[in-house]
């Protein structure tokens, strides 16, 4: 504010260099997670009836959409339905990525491995990790890898689950 | 319950039919989303310097981590470390997964890609989307897409964000 209490043009110099240097701030937020799945089907068998997770919502044979947290969403995204909007996908080997479930006890990990196993996934035993927790993988029928983690430590001041 | 209000022996039956039928259950829910990175430091100045996200946990030059939910953390692992755990990862192409950052108008998504690409973000511009929506995209430094997206529809019973 100016000296009389309202802008004068220092102020305006200021505002403008203050829109600048400042965009639109993107918030840290993840809504969804979206799976290219390569055949949909399949992957509401893994997901649906075998871990009895449910869709809430489904379209045409092109997605099927389960809640996994807090306005978080796993996307099941049919590749014949994607290759639209993303192009091809790279397919092979070991992706680049991650996605983790974590649990209350050590026992827990090895229970939802067997869950998972029992649902055709493929399974890394858990084992204790440098870190001080217990972890292991499933993949599923895409090779997409989920960590079932025991981590006795918070992350900042957040404790999962 | 048996007829005399205690359990019987058809009861037991029943209650080992059960525990043969179901497993520990998997809560359906996610905790990590893990981005496997050829380069931290890179990483690091685009989502914490570039999109200006607070590191709520950083580890030896492996790993940062940030909050981007409720009891949601984005991990970025750089390769290095990750190799030991999980393998070779394949790189190139286009990833058969995707991340969305759901905001609350289409100007938003115009600002936030805006925002990504000042960060250093190769952009896919917004467009509006058959299903009634108007979203855009953005890469990483690794390739690791973005969608952005206004949604004017709830999923299930949940609206975003």
């Amino acid at each position: 504010m100016g000296p009389r209490g309202r802008f004068d043009a220092g102020d305006e110099a200021l505002t403008v260099l203050c829109a600048v240097r400042y965009n639109e701030p993107m918030e840290p937020r993840i809504n969804f997670v979206t799976l290219v799945v390569a055949d949909l089907e399949r992957s509401r068998r893994f997901y649906i009836d075998g871990l009895g997770w449910t869709a809430a919502m489904e379209a045409g044979g092109e997605v099927a959409m389960i809640h996994v947290g807090n306005k978080l969403v796993l996307s099941l995204w049919a590749e014949s339905a994607a290759r639209a909007e993303i192009g091809e996908v790279t397919r092979g080997g070991t992706m680049p990525f991650t996605l983790a479930h974590n649990v209350s006890s050590p026992a827990e990990v090895d229970a939802v491995l067997t869950t998972a196993r029992d649902a055709g996934a493929t399974v890394h035993a858990a084992q204790p990790r440098e870190w001080g927790g217990y972890s292991g993988y499933f993949s599923d029928p895409d090779g997409f890898r989920w960590e079932v983690a025991f981590n006795p430590f918070p992350i900042g001041d957040v404790t999962l689950p």
